[in-house]
Parts: structure tokens; C-alpha cells; sequence
């Protein structure tokens, strides 16, 4: 009598040859659909061997479960596993992701911002603006001490000095600004932190040989580490240079392929001789291929080995 | 015997026809060269009638400076002098400017971060980045409550909320950026109402015809007060859109001249009716051209007057 075993999201059901139910387990939540396996074996026990319907028998099945009794089911079930998997696909690549790109932004601010603060403070003390040239420091420093006693630093008499006498409204909306920027700064290593704490998780191996930036820009640049481990090392060699890639492959004899992209902000490329700049870009990349890999699927830590590889053959410390 | 008298940053001088010196009243700062007139009177009333030197006469005495004796002394003083007179430059316009600046970076700098903080948020909680579109009030929100009262407000049970179950240092960088970003618009909050104070200082009339940012716009498009009350109503009218003045100017036939530049954002044209804009661009531009030449000349405040006209005329109130 019984002959077919099916499962859906709703549960594990048993049918006979005319397709009438003769025994089911309902599940009652997505766990117990994530464990089928262990309810069709329950029936499968109960009621002897039991065929999985194919072709006519599985569309006999399926228009079952059309019925409007279990529809309903059918579709709240269906709905609350696609939210659980939205939920999970949430990698910890993708915080990476978000990471790396916050850095960015926060950069990009860091930068339009103390152009116009300079500017701004270039009224009120144009000897500091000139003489600092970083804007870290000259951001620091202007938050830190009062104009009289910066003037002394620089050993410039306040006779001497050339800027505006402001009023303090003025020089308070100027400070504001710079206290900002600084708060800016505290944020960039906070995350630059966090990132570090992320790669260590996710991809120890793989920020081993690339560093923690050049790591997080790959899986950004990439879309995922899965994206990444499906890459062949060439690939992963040129990743961010793809435009000069088009161009050479739309005339090759003008262009020369490009010999690296964002591996070469790598040390290992920077402190190489420019001959050996395509050498060193090959060789890194093929560890970045074998690291990528073995952090996803949850290998051990061989990093500091592939690392030492490449150190030991360019004989550059990194 | 005495016959010429003359001043430099020095002091003032009374010289024979020989080009002898006859007597000296030598500045003791920056401040008696300004009053150079009181000295100079001074020694015409001790020598009787005295002449300013012209051509070979003034070459001579000039020869006489170039005595090292003078020499060290004439450029401290000059070196002084433009030292003051760069603190002097400083105007308040200046300031203006730079506030509008500084208002238009902070600006850029929100919408970058808020941008990247929504598609951060995201991967936590979709739901609340869907519902709420104006950044400020997003990032208010998130920073102010917990995911689940989030929720509850939003009508949406937790078990049915799409986002990731992130941990908690992950959710903390996310609010981090959330809480910069606000203190970005406190910031910008600040520097409107010191804008405000600047121009109510600085140019009353001005800015009641034109409105705050439009004011600072001018200024800073202008580059200063001055160069604004130089320019005819009709530049006014077009400053910012050069552009498109000046395709006009290349081919006449094909491109009509633009209507308005910056004043384009006021209320007046925005609210008047299409075929209307060119004409109260131009009535407008006359009043802030009026409007300017009274504050940079000190005059009273006739702003609500010369406004009371153009409200009156285009029945638009703003």
C-alpha cells in the first residue's frame, strides 16, 4: 500500500500509489525541516521501504499539497526558512566588507574636511597651517594648545605673528571643526581595530600573507571569500586592475597586461625592484589563492609558513 | 633753508634744497605712521611753509634713505606694517566664507557616511532602513533605541525581522559611525546660527533680501563684499551660472542667456511662475545690489523695506 515518501517544509508525508496520505510527521519549526532526514528515516522504519516519486508520481504528490488545508502551511513555513537563511548568509566576510569601506569613507572625510579647516585656521594662524605639514598632527596640535603658547613652539613672537585677531566666537567654530576631525581619526582606528579582529576570525591565513587593508580590499573588490576561492590566482593577481586588463585585451599589441592590482600596495611588490615587480606580483598572488582557500573552508593556520616562503625567495621583510 | 618735507614708515622728515636733513620725527610704532598727518603738521608749523618733493627732487631724498644707517629701519618698519595689514585683511566676509564652506564640507561629509551607514545597518536590520528615508531622522533613531523597541514600533514581531543576528562589538561599530555622523549634523546645526550671527553683523540688508545660505553664497562665489558692490545688478543675477553666460556668449543664436545663478534657489523665483523667473531674478539681483552697497558702506538697515517691495510686487511671500 504505501510506496511513496515525500518531505516539504511542512513535513515528512507517505503515500500510496494513488497518491492518498497514508502517514505523516509535521514539522514544527525550520530546525525540524533542517533534521528531515532523521523523520524519513522514522517512516521509512514504520512502514518498510518507500521510493522518492519522480515525474508523474512527484506532480501527482505536489498537487496534494496545492489543497487549500495545507497551502497556507506550506507558504508561512516556506517564508520563515528563506528569512532564516537571509539571516545567516550574513557572513562575517560581509562585516569585513562593510569594515574596510567604512575606513574608506571616513578617510575620504578626514581629508575634505582638514582642507577647509586649514584653510579656515590659515586666517587665524598661518604659521601653523604652513609649518605642519601633516594633517594628523597639525589637528592634534591645534586642539591641544592655545595660540600664544604655539606661537612659542615655533619661536615666533606673537608681534610677529600674521594672523587675524579673531574674536573667540570666530576661533571656537574653528576648533569645533578640528575637535571633529579628530574624533574622525579615533573612529578610523577603532575600526581599523575591529577589521583586524574580523580577518583573525575569518581569514587568519589570508591577512597573514596579504596584511589586514589589502586582505579586507580583495574580499571587498571580490564580492565574498567564496568569490575569492572560486578566482584563480591570476585573477586574484590583477583583481582592481581591471580596466587596464580590458585595455589590453582589446589591443594587445599597444598594451601590456597589467602585472598587478590591488596586491600592489603590497609590501612585497613596493620594496621589490621594478623588474621583479611582475615576479614577486605571481608569487603572491599564488599564496593569497592557497591562504583564501584553506581560511574558507576552515583549514589550520599555515600562514606564517606560506609567508616565510616568500620572504625566504624575494629575501624582503614584511 | 627748510624746504621739503616727507614721510615714510620711518618718520617724518624736513629737508634743505641741498637734500640735507634739517629735522626728524621719528615713529615710535605702526600706529604714528597711520597719524602721519599730525606729525607732518607739526613741522610745517615749526618751519613755515614746506613742499613735497616730485621728480629729481624726491629721487634725492630717496638716495638718502638708502643710507644703511635708515635702511634696517625702514624695512623692519615696512615689514610691520604689512604684517598689520594682513591681520587687517581679515574681514569679516572672510569668515563668512569660510562658515559656508565649512557648512557645504560637513554637508558632503553626512551624506558619505550616512550612505554608508544605511548599507552597514542594513545587514542588521533591513526593515528600518526601508521605512525611514530622511537620513537624519534614521540615524536619530538608530542611535537612540534597541533593535527590538525598533521593532515594536514598527509593527514587526521579531521572529519575522529579516537582519542578521550580529554580535555585539559588530553592533557597536555600526552605531558608532551612527553617533559620528549626528554629531556631524549638531555641528552643522552650529555653524548656521554662527552664519547668521556673521551676516546680521556683516550685512544686515544683504542677507534679509537674499536669505542666510544665499547670502554666504554671493559672498564666497564673489569672493568678497567688495568685489560684490563692484559688480553690476546684472552679474549678481547670473553669478554662479557662468557656464551657461558664457555659452551664450559663444553662440547667441543657439543658447539664450541664463536667467539666474545662485539666486536661482531663493524662494522668490522658486515660488513664482516659470514664465515670471526672469523677472524677478532681475528685480531681485537689484534689490541685493542695493542691498550690499548699504552694508559694506555701513549704512542703516533698510532691508524689511526693500523686501516689503519685492513681496509686494511678485505677491510671494518669503
Amino acid at each position: 500500500m504505501a510506496k511513496f515518501i515525500f518531505s516539504n517544509v511542512i513535513g515528512s508525508f507517505v503515500f500510496s500509489e494513488n497518491y492518498k496520505l497514508v502517514d505523516e510527521l509535521l514539522f514544527k519549526d525550520t530546525e525540524q525541516y533542517r533534521e528531515k532526514a532523521i523523520y524519513e528515516e522514522k517512516l521509512i522504519k514504520k512502514h518498510g521501504s518507500l521510493a522518492a516519486p519522480e515525474d508523474k508520481d512527484l506532480y501527482n504528490i505536489l498537487l496534494f499539497f496545492k489543497d487549500k488545508k495545507y497551502f497556507s502551511q506550506f507558504y508561512k513555513n516556506n517564508l520563515e526558512i528563506t528569512k532564516d537563511s537571509v539571516r545567516k548568509s550574513v557572513n562575517n566576510d560581509a562585516l569585513i566588507i562593510q569594515a574596510v569601506n567604512a575606513i574608506d569613507a571616513v578617510d575620504k572625510t578626514i581629508n575634505l574636511l582638514a582642507k577647509r579647516l586649514r584653510e579656515w585656521h590659515y586666517l587665524y594662524n598661518p604659521e601653523i597651517s604652513n609649518s605642519i605639514e601633516d594633517h594628523e598632527k597639525f589637528i592634534s596640535l591645534i586642539t591641544r594648545t592655545s595660540k600664544i603658547q604655539l606661537l612659542k613652539d615655533l619661536n615666533i613672537g606673537e608681534k610677529d605673528a600674521m594672523g587675524a585677531a579673531l574674536k573667540e566666537k570666530d576661533v571656537s567654530a574653528i576648533l569645533l571643526l578640528a575637535t571633529q576631525i579628530n574624533n574622525l581619526y579615533k573612529l578610523k582606528a577603532h575600526y581599523e581595530n575591529y577589521l583586524n579582529q574580523l580577518e583573525k576570525d575569518v581569514c587568519p591565513n589570508f591577512m597573514e600573507i596579504a596584511g589586514i587593508t589589502i586582505a579586507a580590499k580583495l574580499i571587498s573588490h571580490a564580492g565574498s571569500m567564496k568569490r575569492l576561492v572560486e578566482m584563480p590566482a591570476s585573477t586574484i593577481q590583477v583583481l582592481g586592475a581591471e580596466k587596464a586588463l580590458f585595455r589590453h585585451m582589446r589591443n594587445k599589441r599597444r598594451n601590456l597586461p597589467p602585472k598587478h592590482g590591488i596586491i600592489h600596495e603590497h609590501q612585497l611588490i613596493q620594496k621589490s625592484n621594478s623588474k621583479m615587480h611582475g615576479k614577486a606580483a605571481r608569487a603572491l598572488a599564488d599564496k593569497l589563492s592557497i591562504a583564501v582557500k584553506i581560511d574558507y573552508f576552515k583549514g589550520k593556520f599555515i600562514g606564517d609558513k606560506l609567508k616565510k616562503e616568500l620572504v625566504d625567495k624575494f629575501k624582503i621583510q614584511y
